[in-house]
């Protein structure tokens, strides 16, 4: 409907195990046309601001990845290096001499310059203790995103930013994130869009990531449904921190 | 030398992996004369929150454990009912169907009042998971203690904290901690040891949780050794926010 209005679409999403082509496949089998160019991934957002901001100089410029393969899929197609993530050596319980070989930095790889965490359903404290090490002896901290919980199976489940928690805990300061609400995220998307701000409305069913990134984002409208994890209490309430412009009950009443 | 001037002594640690008795055959083999009694880890203190102050009526009193068998043997001591913890059915790879039996509750004991976190080195996505789903239907918070880091191979790892961390980021409140500086820890030693506050000294190596307990506890006094996590710098700063009556560089100089 709105893409017949002559609508230029962007699906902006925080999941980040999945990389912009599995969501065009997602896409194709709910039925909605998209292309992968018009999905913008909180993976593929942080696999371009390290490309393409941070800029490392090779060979350090390697990622340690505490995520799914939708975060190796994205850096690999920026020609990120990495390590970690979907690995199986990284996927096992930690060992005693683990702990000497991290402790001595014979078990880290010299060249790795970021620590990056997103959704990751194997973590473990393996990579927990790796990443941490990383982190003292350096390296940037990023984020995918800080969702702290994810919705599934009609409930909510542990998020990224649970995921990265450990991590966070650890070190004792915040990743940045290149997730919703974070600007960069918005940045990223204006440099490959070149939209105009004013004209763009930000449709999304949670407060503190897609709605808050519309009003941080300066867009002209920001357009709650309420199909997902906020309710109509949350923003209606005096005081609220975070409302939408307008609000449906779900996306179809736009057709209306 | 402390034992010979008829001093009383109380080993109080936050390390949740270990229970008084095995910390008794640590310092057996340091040839460290102690008692099991007089060891008071944050295992034990947790165990014996939850059993006399909590003293929920069964059946609905189980914990579920995020945690290594310290815990355990110390809620079995003081006959708590558990699952979770080093049961190999909660150690491995979450899988799509536990998100359904998680998210419909077929997969959760009806009977867990009670979620307590400590240092997990099994720590996995199944139990932040599960571990949040009791949370989100009611079960009371406890974590054993919320050490960000753990001293380990002369480098430092991610504490029982790190371990909780993905939790509290999930469920978006704390756990109440029943470890160092919490004072719950204080008000059970002295509930088993009736000591005179004015006339006790705390001895630790770390200010945050070691001094602050100490402090917090209106001892009479508080004593750094410098052979830990927290250095000199950190307390000697103008405006440090913990800071010990005393500091020596290792316990050896005690005795001179």
């Amino acid at each position: 409907m709105l893409r017949s209005k002559g609508k230029q679409l962007v699906f902006v999403t925080n999941n980040s195990t999945k990389s912009r082509a599995d969501y065009k496949k997602k896409f194709d089998k709910l039925g909605i046309p998209a292309k992968v160019d018009e999905v913008f991934g909180s993976s593929y957002s942080a696999a371009v601001y390290i490309n393409r901001i941070l800029n490392l100089p090779a060979p350090k410029n390697k990622v340690f990845v505490v995520g799914e393969s939708g975060i190796e899929q994205e850096l690999d197609a920026e020609g990120v290096p990495h390590i970690g993530g979907t690995d199986p050596s990284f996927r096992r319980d930690i060992e005693p001499e683990d702990f000497n070989s991290l402790a001595d930095g014979s078990a880290l790889d010299p060249d790795v310059a970021v620590v990056l965490t997103g959704l990751d359903f194997h973590i473990n404290y393996l990579k927990l203790a790796t990443a941490y090490q990383y982190l003292q002896r350096g390296a940037l901290f990023l984020a995918t995103n800080t969702d702290s919980s994810l919705p599934m199976a009609h409930s909510l489940f542990p998020g990224a930013g649970a995921v990265g928690a450990g991590v966070v805990k650890a070190i004792g300061r915040e990743a940045l994130s290149l997730g919703k609400p974070s600007q960069a995220m918005m940045d990223a998307i204006e440099g490959k869009f070149h939209f105009d701000r004013s004209r763009t409305c930000m449709v999304g069913d949670r407060m503190n990531t897609d709605i808050q990134f519309g009003i941080d984002g300066k867009l002209g409208g920001t357009l709650a449904v309420l199909t997902g994890v906020s309710k109509k209490e949350e923003f209606l309430a005096e005081g609220a921190s975070t409302v939408p412009m307008a609000y449906v009950d779900c996306l179809g009443d736009l057709l209306v």
